[in-house]
């Protein structure tokens, strides 16, 4: 399972080059939609509609569903309208939301043209649902049966209806008014006599979401409870579709690499890096450089009014960048601890007195360690006066301890306020600490030295 | 789904007061085993063991994998050994695997008494495989079926013997020599006609993973593939047993979290942060810090060594922080980008050049712009000389550019010589950018302004 090999791509650029149509087709058919997807990105683009229209319809949606925008988009405009209309009614509806939400409006009309009736309302029902929704990431192709089908009439309806929906290993049982009202594995109705009841059979007590709530809430009840299916219902409680796990994981690995981005200073994109442009780079990274950049004026005025003090105390300069990074790196410490707690629900608000009050002992421990490290390097190594090594040390304690603090507190607010906590991370963090050092370190420094 | 509300805590601790102990088992067995434990966990511990008791012996086990270890261990020591061999025993075996491996010595000896013989041999011979490895997260427990079976007789084997195997939808085709040959999932069991033989409706082209594979790899092929469970061979193609997508989904989330520890200059623990004392939690963070300061001797250094041209020109010393920060920002905005690439398999080694190209141009970029900005600021706003504005401008221009390229490299530099990625990310960048921007600055200040 080690990345692919080169030498796949040179066999299938050679069969491809001596027009061994029929053993490419061989070779692609036994591999799976989404190494087909990653062979195809290394080929040249001209040959992929070629390659493509060897594989099998079923294979051939499923590998389409596994490419990026760019892949896709060159595909379709390759596709005759009958070619369009086979992969598209192929897809199942959940991932076809997904191709028309990407692809530019010209594009969109023409899938759409092409999507069968039923599957276009389906499509058009899905995307009424804000982006970042349980709604938006649901799919409606669901098993559904009725209580009082008994277990052998419910297995007939699955062989009946089953080939084309996403999961058949959760039915769900809704009453009359599509009211959801039980769900059954597949696994209780291989298990069950035949002839018992479905209601009788089903877990009533069904864990749901609503239509509105958050993707990322909804990927972390996936991990919770260990579900492989979850419904979505409307405010009446009526079934209107489902989420998959495997969508829950992309939701979880995307809001992940969002959460990341943001803890560094970076605007989130959804783009891999190496498929975003430079021009698509620099505008996530700008934004945030400049405004950090705009702050530290902050620290620059604190040092300019302390100017004549430095001045008449050199020594005091050398140190100023390890009681920055110190207390940067403290606070980075609580608040990445904070921030993911907060978004795994292991930390909550109400815990916000528990935390500050174990950040400020962290806090204490770490401080004097090193601070007490710092004394002894001080007037060994650097051999500056005691009173400056006094200076340094006493600031060191108190960076650190405020530097927790900081760090875990500020995560705390932005969720209290409705802000994203991870946005709290270093680069802001960092920039904030460097205001208390130098503002801790030039008071101590003037009390102890008489500046 | 709200988290809980603190009311049914309190009307679990009333029926308990009254001793109500048939509503409350009413209650109990109709919540989903992770809701139980977590209501467990807000509770006195002396009532655990009698709440625990109510439950249904299958929804106990259910519950009791939910719980965290204080508890569990907790239960287990007020269990009779009648009680501990009922629960053992109805537990999944990679959960009791899990189970054995967090107790200490002498309650896994008396785990290992309870369980059943069978379960006993099970649980050793998945502890033989190295932690974090594809065999370590494994279950035993899987339904295989034999290639000349026909699809009624496998549904009959699935009723007889499924009841007790962690999934029954991914069925695992073997040879005598119990050599995997094929999956069948029982989506096509249910789809296909009864007579229809094994051999011909088994997927044959099977994507298996190898005991040793690291967990983490093993994780991010459910996310490739979309599986539910990915089967677990020896050397020799033997099927010894399966991993399932709510495994691989909780190593996804605590290989990201140990990430971000990295990330930020954390030794990472397993233990929730609000589960961990504080000097467990001063003990993950001390070393980096230590290291980390004493790496900014360095920094230190370099000032002193410029001494005398600070004193000369003391507005220089008012810009130090802001450069280190840009500088840190930069950096850390390029690694955790190229640290979470690597870490999804969308960046590797060979891009190594496209990286290193792609951070020089966005670097430039960025640069620029910093520097545009920063001129008009310190001209405008801070009314310093035109060369000291010039020096810091320039400074910050190729300390981004630096920066970028640092940040970018020792992340791949790390993956290639085996190290994790994740440490080379802010904190030692900024260590390592501070350095190379205090070069940066004093040679040019010292070219410019003649110091």
């Amino acid at each position: 399972m080690r990345p692919l090999q080169v030498s796949l791509d040179q066999v299938i650029q050679n069969l491809l080059n001596s027009k061994k149509y029929s053993s490419l087709r061989d070779m692609l058919i036994i591999m799976n939609p989404s190494d087909i997807a990653s062979l195809f990105q290394d080929l040249p683009v001209d040959s992929l509609p070629l390659l493509f229209r060897l594989l099998p319809k079923e294979l051939a949606a499923d590998t389409f569903v596994e490419m990026d925008e760019e892949m896709q988009e060159l595909l379709i405009q390759g596709f005759s309208d009958r070619e369009l209309k086979e992969v598209i009614n192929e897809l199942y509806v959940d991932d076809a939301v997904d191709l028309v939400e990407e692809m530019p409006a010209s594009v969109v009309k023409r899938i759409l043209r092409q999507a069968a009736p039923e599957m276009r309302k389906m499509i058009n029902d899905i995307l009424k649902y804000p982006e970042d929704s349980a709604g938006s990431m649901m799919t409606t192709e669901y098993v559904s049966l009725h209580p009082q089908m008994n277990v052998s009439q419910a297995l007939s309806r699955i062989r009946q209806t089953g080939v084309d929906k996403e999961t058949i290993y959760n039915c769900y049982v809704i009453t009359p008014d599509r009211k959801l009202c039980g769900i059954v594995s597949a696994r209780s109705l291989l298990l069950s006599s035949e002839q018992a009841l479905i209601e009788d059979i089903m877990e009533s007590h069904v864990i749901s979401v609503n239509t509105m709530m958050d993707q990322e809430e909804v990927a972390l009840m996936f991990n919770k409870y260990n579900f492989l299916a979850l419904p979505v219902v409307d405010q009446e409680n009526r079934l209107v579709g489902i989420v998959t796990v495997d969508d829950a994981m992309d939701v979880l690995q995307e809001e992940t690499t969002e959460d990341m981005e943001k803890m560094a200073a970076i605007v989130p994109s959804e783009r891999p890096y190496l498929k975003t442009g430079i021009f698509a780079t620099f505008r996530q990274r700008i934004p945030w450089l400049l405004v950090l950049m705009i702050s530290a004026t902050a620290s620059s005025m604190i040092i300019t009014a302390f100017e004549d003090a430095l001045a008449a105390q050199v020594a005091l300069t050398a140190f100023i960048p390890m009681l920055m990074n110190t207390g940067g790196n403290s606070g980075s410490q609580a608040s990445v601890t904070i921030i993911r707690g907060l978004s795994l629900n292991e930390i909550q608000y109400k815990d916000f007195f528990k935390v500050l009050w174990k950040e400020i002992r962290v806090g204490v421990l770490c401080g004097v360690t090193l601070a007490a490290a710092n004394y002894v390097k001080l007037l060994l190594l650097d051999r500056v006066s005691f009173l400056i090594a006094a200076a340094v040390c006493l600031t060191l304690v108190l960076t650190v301890i405020l530097s927790k603090i900081v760090g875990a507190l500020l995560p705390m607010g932005a969720k209290k306020i409705g802000l994203d906590p991870a946005v709290m991370a270093s680069p802001f963090i960092s920039t904030i600490v460097d205001i208390l050092s130098l503002l801790v370190y030039f008071q101590i420094a003037t009390l102890l030295l008489g500046l």
